[in-house]
């Protein structure tokens, strides 16, 4: 028998005006950009034109010479601005129910926990997500929560981490940008510094701290979120790192191997806001699987043990579909060799 | 480009043999039960005899005569013991992303929050489990914890809370069973009882409690549950609700239109153990949805404003699929008439 | 060797203008009221005006048949409007170490957690505390929000619990103030309506419910304070329990024994507010020990097992003194024979 | 009216030979150590000669160019194995209730927050503790759990943080360390081998990380602490910098003036082990004052602009006080230049 439906009857109806209250406020543009893309919705009878639908996930081949117990930060969850619509998840071979399990973590992400035998381990995830069909909001007028006025809870956003040494960032980040006025303008202003004196390319290791890559010249896309977060928490702007899936959207194609991507955000009146120091501008589709200090919070994968990872393919991609395709239909496409010459050539994304 | 994976390597390979610390242990019986299914694993490569897979879910429809923010606890998350392996929702209309969230409740259960239209809404959810393929574990040798040794967590599962009045029926309590030495036989003796005291049926109400139940000689699986609850509670055991997925695994198949059960949990030996008033006798299968206090925390469905559930259907069905099939093939099917009529005239499942 | 001070060097200072962050904002009213009293701050070489300090503590004495575990809920903690100068605890016999505790419990109040030897328990606790000079803020104008604006953590005080059965007082919740537009409206529309409604006296138990107690038309401050929560429940106002002390300040003195008291708090305007359906106007000093759901969270003992509370003493008066006084002082004193016939005289407090 | 006191009523005794269950369990050792104080409990009426009591606290001075918001880790909580018997704050001059406030981090640490004006800020603390009358437990045969046998939450405690780069130190712990068996074997190889490799002394800064000091041979106790974690963290041993006071009970007096102590954890056999590469022997009287990651969750200031520290002064002295002293009797008193003297004359110390 079921749990019944809890019901208090009001004799007026509610207001129903406003929006859910969402813990981590989404802030959408008051318009919406005119070169956004025009998605059809086809989940729903009526179709829903401020979402697109994204197909993203990835499947990793581990090389284990012993049994290795591991972590992977890789599962989106639904949050202001992005639904799953679904999931799939496959993990090869098929583990004992005890040698698996999932937790959140201390900042909300989810994290999963295995216990890897020898051999080769296949980990798969697909997902069918709803996500918001406009730009990253650009609200360039906030302004600058002075220390005393932040929550208790993102004060610890503003203390140096592993990667982000914002403690040996200090005088530059206020020789930089200390005269900039506006909250918006200062993480702003980080990131068009970090697009003109950092050159994308690898050069950084595991190891790399934001002070270390912003010396090098180099930085890939960890590395450049590491400085955005280094240089912001230097100024007392909390900042976070994030990892996500960021689809090739309203841009060139770039026919290369996708990965996972690393952005950061900025605590500015009242939520958290999207930068992306290593594109920076704008883009449509961001899907976040997860936030933290830094990388070493929210690595895709830890392990403790030696492995080899022996193949990587991640997808995030547009579609119309209504839900995931069968298995049998297989991943997203792996890139052709011309499709990767072509990218190569095309150096835009750079 | 990606994060990089962070491995610590060891000279000496960690030791394996122990499984995953899970936060809640699930115990699993030392050997598996004779007459448990054989099921056969098909996801991955190598199959695995110690689980099985259940597709489970639920479609329902509200009639509303305004906007109404509603709340739905009805999305089980990995546990020890249960895996999701595949998962589709689907609400109609489409609603904008500033109408819908999700977060995690204080008991850790994910709520989903909606700002429903006036009108008709629906909502599905649809899911391929992976779960344990033993009953329920039986561990009568299970001793009683003294207060003073319990977690601070699980002490306000000593407390009465809405529809568990434990404190009414202290003195009941302790004149039936004060008595029965340990933990396990306790809980037990609890559940025996209530199975031949209280006849299943209707007559509780959204606002029955536990002892309105217990003395009406009525129940349905809400009150059985709460019953347990409130009697445990009385007798210092920590004892919370539960309310999940029960499919119809090794048991006479039962026709009648299937529907969300709940069922209790006791803290005995470091540990949430599993009881089941209503049915009373180990199950396969079960999907735990969420848990909390009694049946306030976690009503499927929490409407503030007026509501007409018009339409539920639930399903949880032990399957070969390796996937949830493509919704075009529809939900699982609805009981047909005949069905109905024989399962009513079997009286076997109360 | 110490820890470093850590010391971002902005170039600039940061804006100082405003006030700290606070997770439960305390709000003062724009202009002191012209009868507030006159504090002299000593604990300091500057004196604050808006503050003054006052002395509260308790002194309980508990007969035990067995050892028993028990839980205390007693000890305020620093919040928004009261900070915590000085203070001193005392059980006796002394406990071992591994005898006594304390815990967080889920709604953020401070548990102590002891196993108490068979015999006679004394517990005493003695604060000196720093409290706002101002009388509980009244922001008549204060708005009600909308239940899908509302954040989700405080989603739960919208539900029912053991003392509130609010479920069951949503028709006479409606019909008496739905039509009462603003939300410190309708919260002070209830706590009049129950003035007037209820006549204080005893009567109510430990097991009386909101509904009941309003029903039988008496009822002690726990009993105004739930029958104040579950009406603002039923009409969509989360709602909590408070416990706390209040010192007789700017009142007339009742001199009969104090207790701990017990008020409400709705949530307006991204803040819990203070209501107070007991007393009904603004008083000055409130203490806040604990809040919860309702009395069953936050009562003052919980015992797990047979006990007689054989001596309660409660204080909570205004103090010049700068520190507390030794204890050989003693406790503040217990109220004389003849204070005691004055008070009852005098029906004021009533 | 009194909360009334909830009281199951059990038909028989509860079981009471258990202790309370602490979440961070402290081990006692079997038998007393002989060379123990003989501490003579006063504030009850029975003595407790497992315990003593011991004064401490602080008083720091700060020159502040401009209103600074400020963060102190400073206040003990109750944890097994300490209580408050009392306490007293002390801040000059006296803030408005809106520019102080404290609140829980997510390590579970009290801090403090205040908007300091600009000029001269006093603070002081001042406590009466009662702790273990026994020194640190050593438990050799401890084993080491394996990863994937660790609770979820304590995972995070084997990741790198800014002070702790544990990466970088894989190879030399599995060098050094990899061959030792055994969990507590292993953390007490490393105290050992740290305490022959650096020497006591001042050359590191707030910057420097456990490598760098470790590279650098010269080490505080910050750096004793921060070396210590980051080698049981790369040898898979989950470990937590701490920050206490230490009295010098059964060990050479050191007049020198006394500092707040780091030192470190390690989770084996599920709770969190003491140990101090600093001393490396067991002592009586440590009070914790919180944990991290590091020293960047818990120096005991920070401070969100320019700030002097002017004056410092630390006591953690064992006595036989049952209350404190009134503030007029003073602090305890500064070393005196001949005890600073003779203290640098003994070297024992270090």
């Amino acid at each position: 028998m079921t749990e019944p439906v809890s019901q208090p009857e009001p004799s007026q109806p509610e207001p129903s005006q406003a929006t859910l209250n969402q813990p981590e406020t989404f802030s959408q543009p008051e318009t919406r950009p005119s070169d956004s893309p025009e998605p059809v919705s086809s989940l729903s009878a009526t179709s829903n034109p401020d979402t697109i639908r994204v197909r993203a996930g990835f499947e990793l081949h581990f090389d284990l010479p012993y049994p290795t117990p591991m972590l992977f930060v890789v599962e989106p969850t639904e949050r202001p601005g992005q639904r799953i619509l679904a999931s799939r998840k496959r993990v090869v071979p098929d583990l004992p129910l005890s040698h698996s399990s999932s937790y959140v973590d201390m900042h909300g992400n989810t994290v999963w926990r295995i216990l890897a035998p020898a051999g080769r381990l296949e980990v798969a995830h697909d997902l069918l997500m709803e996500v918001a069909a406009f730009k990253d909001p650009v609200l360039s007028d906030l302004s600058k929560t002075p220390v005393e006025a932040l929550p208790s809870e993102v004060l610890h956003y503003l203390l140096p981490s592993r990667y982000v040494d914002s403690d040996l960032l200090g005088s530059e980040a206020w020789k930089l940008f200390g005269h900039i006025y506006g909250g918006w303008a200062q993480a702003q202003a980080v990131c068009d510094h970090l697009q003109t004196t950092l050159q994308y390319g690898a050069g950084s290791t595991s190891a790399t701290s934001a002070r270390e890559a912003y010396q090098s010249g180099y930085a890939v896309c960890r590395d450049f979120a590491h400085a955005g977060v280094a240089f912001c928490r230097a100024l007392n702007l909390p900042a976070r790192y994030v990892c996500g899936y960021l689809p090739d959207i309203a841009v060139p194609p770039d026919y290369r191997p996708m990965d996972f991507h690393a952005w950061f955000e900025v605590w500015l009146d009242g939520a958290w806001r999207t930068f992306d120091a290593r594109h920076n501008f704008p883009r449509v589709g961001r899907i976040l699987i997860a936030t933290g200090r830094d990388a070493s919070d929210v690595a895709f994968n830890t392990a403790f043990g030696s492995s080899v990872l022996a193949h990587m393919k991640v997808w995030a991609d547009e579609t119309e579909d209504t839900e995931l395709p069968l298995l049998e239909a297989g991943y997203p496409r792996t890139p052709t060799e011309e499709g990767l010459r072509l990218s190569e050539a095309w150096q835009g994304r750079e």
